[in-house]
């Protein structure tokens, strides 16, 4: 039995898929995917994939609904042809943020998507900075984890920016911040909603000090750039000297461009996780690949190889 | 414990919901359905489902992936709610007609969708004319399978048609037109893709007699109209007077409007599972309500009542 | 780790096994297979399986129940003893005409075949036309569908007949039939129970043209032969010339060889997909062997080869 | 919600079925069970048992593998007709000898047996003297455990034996013959094939003291009867004055009848778990009913009573 | 059928569970659990849990292991006795920290708790401030996830402080720390682990205004208080006035105690979510009821009233 | 693709672990195994597993559900790292003796174990001379199942014993005991508590002669001692020269010691599939390696080679 590999790009991102595969020394498999008039989604593999190890590539984003049934039913295609198993490898993983119930009668959505993949055949999954490391435990099985952290890193500190410091958007992204703050070795302040007094109107509070300083500011995604385009100019109004965003996945919906390109930021910097359609972005939009990364866990995966070296940088190895 | 029926309408056919719940003297439940930038759905019921027994109605036609991961996201809510159960109510079960392997490494869609429901935590199904009876047996829960035959057939019956013939517009059809035949007491005719001798070019064929006669041609959907009109047409070169069209699930996808319009058909009759925007019907077209069914037999699975008197007429009693 | 192919027989059709066995070069393992006094069934596997990837071929016709019970043992047997995988081979699959309700309270019998056979462990499964294509979709294991269809269409063009045409014997299979007189090139007509008028008697009628024909009227199965042999009847009466009998599965039940034998029919074809007893075969019957199609699904699925091939004729490559 | 009650049988006991229908004053469900030319099991119920709490009764026993696919084809449509539970009341369980692996790969078929009902859609299980009461353990179900041990324990204490000791057939029974043998306050002893010394030939020896007694020789089934017909002779040969048979399970399989009508045997007693034909009994042979213990289980399980009054004597209350 | 509640308690925190069902104006029911001279745990329910809504009660603290064990031996023996549902009431829930994997190589413990509850039967969930929300999905259950947010709001508010501010002990607590700050109308100061430039040693940092505040710590939970009290030093040397500490789940393994007691901490506020021994508290310590909470949620989820506004206090309602 | 067997040790008995591993001339790997103040059980593994077969060896005994939530810890954390697969090597399997429904509303402890080891990963299972053979049915895994009577029965030959009788300290051991009874070639006799006659005290009572002979009593396991010294001095009552005791698991929990030593026994034996702490052991107990047969079975699981003949020696090959 001589072990085969074979992987496949589902619709959502094929230039990053076509990355990938370059990288791998690999040719994407043929795959016809179609939809009809009834908006329904056709799919069949043109090579065989018997007893193969699938890769399947797809990132979740744009359409989110389509990309994700596209998916399932690639997997469902695979799982009947008989593969070996099952790898799905998803950039960008959505309903992300919906991972708790934050209001009664809510669905976990996270989670469901999760049960999807699972239960269309899914063996083992690929992803990037998923909003919380707790959707790791949404499925039982093996997740590897990876984070364009480094990445980011590597990027801001070869700017050289001047009196830098790492501002979270909130306190929910405190601990990640955290991170890339201790690896660029430069301060942390973190803006929140706060009040001065009670009752009193709510206004953008920033604790840790930001006056005359390069404001890092960063998430796990870049959305509408509401929050984080107005936390930018709180933050100018607090004495910053300049500011730059940074997050992993660019999504960059509508009027995210209008409010980076009229904005006092610099930059902003985001990786490839997600195609990004060319009216969406400008001069100020920064695009890093981690089709690398990617490349390399897939060759850990089918090599059985360790992936951690490519995990969460506070990992101990 | 009183017990307790909530019934909710997603939002691909919220005028089918209504008219259902009217019949059923209920109102429907409050649940906020939203998309944001990034495309995701967020759903959370306003109402306290706490140990009600849950029905949600949603068509799976439109954007027919939207409609489904729409329901899907629904199911979970209502099951982390801590409904006591789940009935979901499709009036149009999408990928009805990817329901086996037609070629090889495709997948069987119409058994994913009935899996992705069952983990989601759907406990019933009630739905109307599926492609093929067979997707019941993909379940392993209840399936409650209406058939919109009996109002084709009392439509077909009330207009008096001269001379009348049911007319399969295929062979795969060609056991449910039977039924239709028989509830009509009308002959039946068959046409299908056939070549006068090897080697030569398709045409289609019709066997048994439509010379002078009135054609009632049925299927279970009309989707772009594209073979059942040219059926049609195929039908008058062979010497047919008149040509009508029913189907129970009028999806209408363009071009169909402009096809049927176009054509030397009659009339052509759908019904309302699926919501069919203005731009997409005509003159010509028909829409029947199956609401009356569907509120019975919501009203039957509440009260533990039989629904087989609103299945499938080949049933015995 | 070498992998290593080894396959055992049921009781059920050990000729064919041994056939298939010996296509494949491979001895059929060594299996005690008993029946106790009381009816249970013992199952013993005297060569170690461990790591093996198993085949099981067992025929689920004569005492079906007990065979698809005989076949649960040996597959619970199998995986207890660490085999690798389980592969169940199903030269004819019982229960397939039970794939949907066809009446309130009915059971989706075939559906249950599938989820028991899936709960004892098969891991894979390889059987021929089934009565529909849809019970594939009842599994969520790979299902490898063969068919005769082409075993069936060679021997029938080997006859040369006289100005041929396929019949078939009911809506139902018309679509198979369709099928069929494409790979023959011939034309095809159906036969249906229908009623000249309203409240008149039901009769046998037939669409298509047959009158001087030689009709090859042809099914899944032939089981007590009452239907069709009626239904040649009815062709001759309609002025056939010559009937031919078709089918995958010669269940062949009494009193089909009484019917077969005092019919006008000229022959009738079926395959060895189940064991015929010399007292239920007669003269005009002919079996072929689709040995050779089972021994190279088996081959591929062991070798990771593609199985289109062997599938049902209008698949696409 | 009212809640109803519905008890129907499978064609293995019909008669145990009826007195236990009368003894709980409800009448039989109506329900057509039919066996095909090609021996398959239709199954249909008559009345609708929507939201109904079904009890399903069925003697695994004569042909036990029959008894189990019909038992498994009415859970199956039980369930997809919207029963509100499935509780399956099986006087005689079948398999339940092969309940570990005795040799290498042997299946455990009482574990299969388990999962094949709880797949199909069993939710409750109501059953007597298992082999081993390990067998509970198999199902992830509540069982309901009944024994007769009382019933034959009265019987027994009835007939005012002389000098009674009860005897178990093998070392494997003595367990259960030691609560016999304490509920009727009488000495133990036990039969088993031993050696007198080293590769000697094998003799049925016997521990305890039976000379000039009653032997009370109890096993949970009489099967073929040569194993307890010989150890009555063994008995006889060291002295015992008479031997009584008691058992739950009177299978009673040839050529059990002609060993005990043969054997210097007083008598022996069954209960009715399962139905004995009129020519596998005789006069020796006495039949106790156990209706009243599973008409009590029955309606216990329905009100929600305890049960464990007719479970195993040895239950602490 | 009438519908019957029961209340069990495990034995790790007795006292809660009692005043729990004080506040339910129900007994306890009687459970026998004891442990073999193995340690094998040993439980039977002594009274009739057939068809009752079954609620266990039992902390997942002090010796966790050998509570989670009793736990689902509890559950199981509820399952099997017939009891119609089993919510699982976990004022703590063990393993919640180990949530995700932090480096290469770890489990998900608290996925795996989730995994053994549900596999050993458990069919609700109640539980009060996970570690993190999104352990609510590790479930496919309904969990009911309460929160004492409101109880040590209460506490802090009646205790007029002078300059009160919210301290969160690091930056993953930021954003529960931010609620109770918007809760009391108080400023956010956040410590943090810093270097003050790349490569020097690494002190704990406070971003925010401390300086003559009352600072008020809170956490999730205290275990041994080491960070919590250093945290507590740190901002007495940054100026602070004055320390209040506060958490739901008061572990305080040594040597809590210790640190607490002979900290400059005035005191420290917890809920008895866990039993607390005397030798583990001193008189800095107050402990705090959150058995109201607990009888409100069993009593909404056995009458189907929403829970909701007992949860987690940013949730709209 | 290269097969990788890595080997792992648990906590509870390392010895044990070792020497299996020196057996199979391979190093333990490496893992970190803490226990946090809260009791809270951490494993990390130091060694990449991925695409490794794993064989974790863990002992249920000493803190029986410490050692068990860490062995399931330790199955997650190695599923998690994208094991091949996970072969559980219990040498003494916990709870095994709730292996049924002795009292109502007990639970089947050994089930759940067995549900929680199969839930939390495990693939395969090594265990020894499990309390009953059933308990491989509760696994739908394969189960190798290995016994000790080999080991304990060339222990008793090699002593040379006069005069010896195999007996069974009660009913439910007699079909083991027999077995060694069997391989030694000497009689059986049985133990029981008895009532001369009815209502009188309940004796000890002896089934078989042991008059002036050495007895070698047999139990799977010795907890307490309690039972096997009583029945050891009530067999010097009934006047045998000596006893012996045999046992395959040694929990020896206190005061087993004392009991043993204080009595007339003249040796007892058990094997090392728990450890014994010196202070359970005297001198009076000897302890025999079963290493070499997990050794040997790790070896064959690994290498697919046959296990049974370190099976049960009543098995057949």
């Amino acid at each position: 039995m001589s072990r085969k590999m074979m992987v496949f790009s589902g619709t959502s991102h094929p230039d990053l898929a076509e990355e990938i595969a370059a990288l791998l020394d690999v040719t994407l498999g043929e795959v016809r995917i179609e939809k009809f008039a009834n908006n329904e989604i056709y799919v069949r593999f043109l090579d065989s994939v018997r007893g193969a190890e699938v890769f399947l590539i797809q990132s979740l984003a744009g359409d989110v609904n389509e990309a994700l049934m596209e998916l399932l039913i690639m997997i469902d295609a695979a799982k009947r042809a008989s593969s070996a198993s099952i790898c799905v490898v998803i950039p960008h993983f959505a309903y992300a943020r919906q991972d708790k119930k934050s209001a009664a009668r809510e669905p976990i959505s996270a989670k469901l998507v999760a049960d999807l993949l699972t239960v269309a055949g899914a063996t083992k999954i690929v992803t990037m900075d998923l909003h919380q490391g707790q959707i790791q435990g949404f499925f039982d099985l093996p997740v590897n984890h990876l984070t364009a952290l480094g990445v980011l890193s590597d990027y801001f500190a070869a700017l050289n920016l001047e009196d830098p410091v790492v501002v979270s958007p909130d306190v929910g992204r405190a601990k990640v911040c955290k991170k890339l703050s201790d690896m660029l070795g430069v301060p942390l302040a973190i803006m929140h909603k706060g009040r001065p007094e009670h009752n009193a109107a709510e206004i953008t509070a920033v604790i840790g000090d930001v006056e005359g300083k390069t404001c890092i500011v960063t998430d796990d995604m870049i959305d509408t750039a509401g929050t984080i385009t107005a936390g930018a100019q709180a933050l100018l109004d607090k004495g910053a000297k300049a500011i730059w965003l940074g997050a992993t996945h660019g999504i960059l919906s509508p009027p995210a461009r209008k409010r980076i390109s009229e904005s006092a930021i610099e930059g902003c910097v985001v990786t490839n996780t997600i195609a990004i359609p060319v009216d969406r972005t400008c001069d100020k939009i920064t695009v890093l690949s981690v089709a690398p990364m990617f490349a390399a866990a897939i060759k850990n995966v089918y090599n059985d190889g360790s992936v951690s070296a490519l995990f969460d940088p506070d990992f101990e190895f």
